[in-house]
């Protein structure tokens, strides 16, 4: 027996697999479960245990975390058959890491509640890298006296944690986030592409607009990337398009018009009509490239 | 006699009085000239001598820098009556901190090529703030052998100063830097009002985003200034519309659409037409507040 509290992680993907192994390398024990078996065993090898299903997952743990790809997968998985919701008990704690409509996340908060469960929506951002790195940025909605417990464990994946406020908010973050992030790619592929053609070194104009006014995440982390010719991700295309919907969808509900965000949204819907879907949402500079007629690297 | 070139400025705006003062507060001789005579005033008290002319101006100076708010007032003072060409001399550079059409950019630096005076293009990027404080981002195209000899200049007003390449690429890179610029200053005030209306705290949605991959100067600076009620420039609304004219026109030119920073323009463009000509560029949130009938500090 340890005193630390048992954690279950279920979604191993690009950002769930090093979260859970940040959370098992502090020392807590951690129950994973995974539809790809592979994320599962590298885990496993690592000291964690594998569960068969959600249900088992919550049944051997105190905070259940979920990191999946869309609403009904986080549906399915926490009130599903074999889901959390019949493993669960009084007093455990649900954290969806994942970046899903607010109904669901609602839905969800109503189903566990009356299992007097309580559920965190703890959006992150960060990409790959900051999942490896312990370095995310987490944004939390929900209960105070849950967010406290759950904490220590959110330091050890992210950096920057901030409770925003009631159930909600933190979906309601994760989109303001995306809102900028999806501007500053967009901006970002639109301004190399310009200066291509225009004849100056987007390379050169990269490194000299990102010291000022201009200065962002993107140019930072993403132009060397670019320019070694790496669009891979990173964070999926379709991830971000996926996410732009849900901004679109909750700006609509609330009575929010957002004419950039709307066009950037069209623009990384482009890239699965494009089979740019797999790629980094930074080789959003791709669809300009189209429209220009251009090649960043040639 | 001192050996530091004499400097001419002309054009002592929220941007070009800050930079002069910086350049005679390093030790250069410098010569101004402006339209209203309060801000000549002011560095004359400080040591700098005033001249009742571009033209006066440039003969007395070795280096004649202009920052000037559009396309023909750069010509005028250039190329005009009394202008700097009817009073350099070979040898002399021109240096333009104004940020205008390529196209008369270019005319300019051809007719002053006739008096053998070299031309250089160096937009800069960084607000009032970096204006003040010497630490400004420079773009410059032009000639290698005139930007070294304006280097040492550069670092008096610029903190990150880059020689892009030939004349008309810091024009380039200055587009690049708005179209981000714009970007992050639209996004902001989408993601605000978003929050606001969905309930989550602005403030803190911001705080919270702004340790990870939405990091950006628009966040880190201009947010604080938000919500402290503060809409006063900094960078002007009329001035970031101007120059997002001038992006698309050069955008154009070359033949690369702009889909995001055209939606982005004209929202710039409305806030010449609801009196928020004289904001700052950050207070573009104010037509997304009109849009979304809504007040971020309501």
């Amino acid at each position: 027996m340890t005193d630390k509290p048992t954690i279950g992680y279920i979604g191993l993907g690009l950002m769930g697999k090093p979260m859970a192994l940040n959370i098992l390398k502090s020392g807590y024990p951690v129950v994973v479960h995974n539809r790809s078996k592979e994320a599962v065993q590298d885990l496993v090898e690592q000291g964690a245990n594998a569960a068969n299903s959600p249900k088992e997952v919550a049944e051997q743990s105190d905070v259940i975390f979920t990191n999946l790809p869309d609403s009904p997968d986080v549906e399915m998985v926490a009130l599903g058959e074999n889901g959390i919701i019949e493993g669960a008990s009084a007093g455990n704690i649900f954290v969806d890491n994942s970046t899903i409509k607010p109904a669901s996340a609602r839905l969800i908060a109503e189903k566990l509640f009356e299992k007097d469960v309580s559920c965190l929506d703890a959006r992150v951002s960060g990409g790959d890298i900051g999942a490896i790195n312990g370095t995310l940025t987490i944004m939390v909605g929900g209960p105070e006296e849950a967010f406290q417990r759950v904490l220590p464990i959110f330091k050890v994946i992210g950096k920057s944690i901030t409770h925003i406020g009631e159930a909600g908010t933190g979906q309601i973050t994760k989109c303001a986030n995306q809102i900028m992030v999806a501007a500053q790619m967009v901006a970002m592929g639109e301004l190399l592409i310009l200066a291509k053609k225009a004849g100056a070194d987007p390379q050169k104009v990269a490194e000299a607009i990102k010291g000022g006014a201009a200065q962002c995440w993107s140019l930072d982390v993403k132009t060397p990337r670019l320019f070694d010719g790496n669009r891979q991700p990173g964070f999926k295309a379709y991830m971000q398009a996926k996410d732009l919907g849900i901004v679109m969808d909750t700006a609509k509900q609330y009575g929010v018009p957002l004419p950039s965000t709307a066009s950037n949204t069209q623009l990384f819907n482009s890239m699965l009509e494009l089979g740019m879907e797999n790629l980094d949402n930074s080789a959003v500079v791709g669809v300009i490239e189209m429209l220009a007629n251009a090649n960043l690297l040639d």
